[in-house]
């Protein structure tokens, strides 16, 4: 299936279909010079299998992880491109995770101020939520996506097939987003992750969880409104994010979103949470320092003086968004600790 | 004056007023965060004076000259932003030449994905073209503008008083940019350079020079088609550029432009412009190397494999966009030959 986020001039498909890896040469444009852009966690036969459709490729792997997400391998990606005499023309694809699209994105962005983009996640996590939305970025000084640019690809190519090879922790952590939009946004894929069978059921929620996020950057691009429901349990989630990542078994960023969408639930709401996150073998409480938590909170950029703006779930489908003192949030980070619940 | 450049919903208001400077806290929203970003040529008492007038500004001086137009600046400039703790809610404002503008437009286009940018240019180059039209760049690997954003800003200051401190030189310089859009769109402002006088109609070339670019950015704000027409005399300009700056006493940007515009004219136009271009002390010929002046145009980023598109005037207000083969222009460079014409 195909669907086409409705951005004006910006416009473009994302196209999701088993095996579309394998066309992608028909359904990207790729006779021309192209920096493939993936990293060393992605098997290296998807960046292949790209590259072997391109008229001209170079495939620049970067190693794994969020710390290869920094302006020194903004430039290096930069100057391969300069390397190998890239002009507007050409393009950039990313290969990979979150982390391979929100670097190879603001690289496509920034050189010669905008060259035609490409994404072909390859994780749960990228494909059901970072892959589609424009928003592209490195980070600086240790807070995170603090760089980039609001760049929309030309077209996002979604093959389930990939997820084959992913470990099973990966494919939790990014159902945890999937999730996080059911509750703001589809009852209906809310009780796919309470009754039904995940596994059997993959292909159907990374499609309504795209047009969940389809419709909700539609309406609002640039995050000025609609698009911070998309926020809901990342408060909370990027303070324990912080903290967590400061050892050696941190926690996964959709496991640090599922713990933060706890706290934002109503009682009943998290009632039925509870048991979906332990069914997806995501965490539902951690020894984490509450104070600690709070304070990397502040930290985060969406904090400001004028108080944080918090997504809250009444209803499974329903949000409110409240602008708060961000104290008010402390008490409720008591909800995370073992027994709480 | 004050011209509105019409781009939907990135629209901004350019005034030009004498002594506007002193009133920038009522022009622009400096009731918040203000990261000002000068260069050690530019008189500190206009930065200074901008600071005055904003709650909590941050000024950020750096060195004078192109080399400053990096990425490691850029990341410096980040630095600074998050060490002051700006939101998005804050602002960055240029108070300076290109270099300024051109690397405070990319770091506001930037920081957490594009904060208000103010334009305040102190130069004539700056006034008559760089400061408005979206462009921001550094260069990389010793290539132009080669890494940036198309970012509008918000508003443009445009106070004609503060060139008073400008050497004559730098004056001239800028006049070269004014004069090359006269050729190509405006036979009223070229009447002016060839007849009238300069310094007593400096406030009104630049309003004219503003209004032809206001009008070519409206018409094509991402450099599809029109836009290119900005271009003329910088093909070979930026040839001359380049082999120039390898020099002790290399050439200013506007001086180059005024070299590369002489090919580009017809045998009519060209016999015009030389006594305008001695009127304004920019060069009419040079001695570099023709050979070597081709090679660092064909590195330009312009050229492409599929040809050159080259600007031609044959008339003053008449342009034509042709795209030729590189070397049918290696024997125009003859034309910048000492006693050539």
């Amino acid at each position: 299936m195909t669907l086409t986020m409705n951005l004006g001039p910006d416009s473009y498909d994302i196209v999701i279909a088993r095996g579309c890896l394998q066309n992608a040469g028909e359904l990207l444009k790729l006779n021309r010079k192209v920096l493939i852009v993936t990293d060393s966690g992605v098997p290296a036969q998807y960046a292949q299998t790209v590259a072997a459709q391109c008229k001209a490729p170079v495939i620049h792997t970067i190693p794994q992880g969020e710390d290869s997400k920094n302006l020194q391998v903004f430039e290096e990606l930069l100057r391969d491109m300069l390397a190998h005499d890239f002009t507007r023309g050409d393009c950039v694809v990313a290969v990979g995770g979150g982390v391979c699209g929100d670097l190879a994105g603001f690289t496509a962005a920034s050189y010669m101020r905008g060259v035609d983009f490409y994404n072909i996640p390859t994780t749960v996590l990228s494909q059901v939520d970072s892959s589609i939305g424009g928003k592209t970025a490195v980070d600086l000084a240790g807070i995170k996506n603090i760089v980039g640019a609001f760049y929309q690809p030309k077209r996002v190519l979604i093959d389930p097939d990939v997820l084959a090879t992913l470990p099973l922790r990966q494919i939790s952590n990014g159902l945890s987003e999937a999730l996080k939009m059911s509750l703001t946004s589809d009852p209906e894929l809310f009780a796919i992750f309470e009754t039904g069978d995940i596994q059997e059921n993959l292909d159907v929620i990374i499609q309504k969880s795209l047009a969940i996020k389809k419709h909700v950057v539609e309406q609002d691009e640039k995050e000025q409104g609609l698009r911070r429901i998309l926020n809901f349990g990342h408060t909370i989630g990027h303070g324990v994010e912080s903290v967590s990542g400061l050892q050696e078994d941190f926690l996964y960023h959709g496991e640090c979103v599922a713990l933060g969408m706890i706290p934002m639930c109503s009682d009943e709401v998290r009632t039925r949470l509870i048991p979906i996150l332990k069914k997806l073998n995501l965490p539902t409480a951690c020894d984490l320092d509450s104070q600690q938590i709070y304070e990397a909170m502040l930290h985060d950029k969406k904090a400001s003086s004028g108080g944080i703006t918090v997504v809250e779930v009444p209803q499974p489908g329903q949000f409110t968004l409240t602008k708060v003192a961000a104290e008010t949030l402390l008490p409720r980070l008591a909800l995370l600790k073992e027994n709480a619940i």
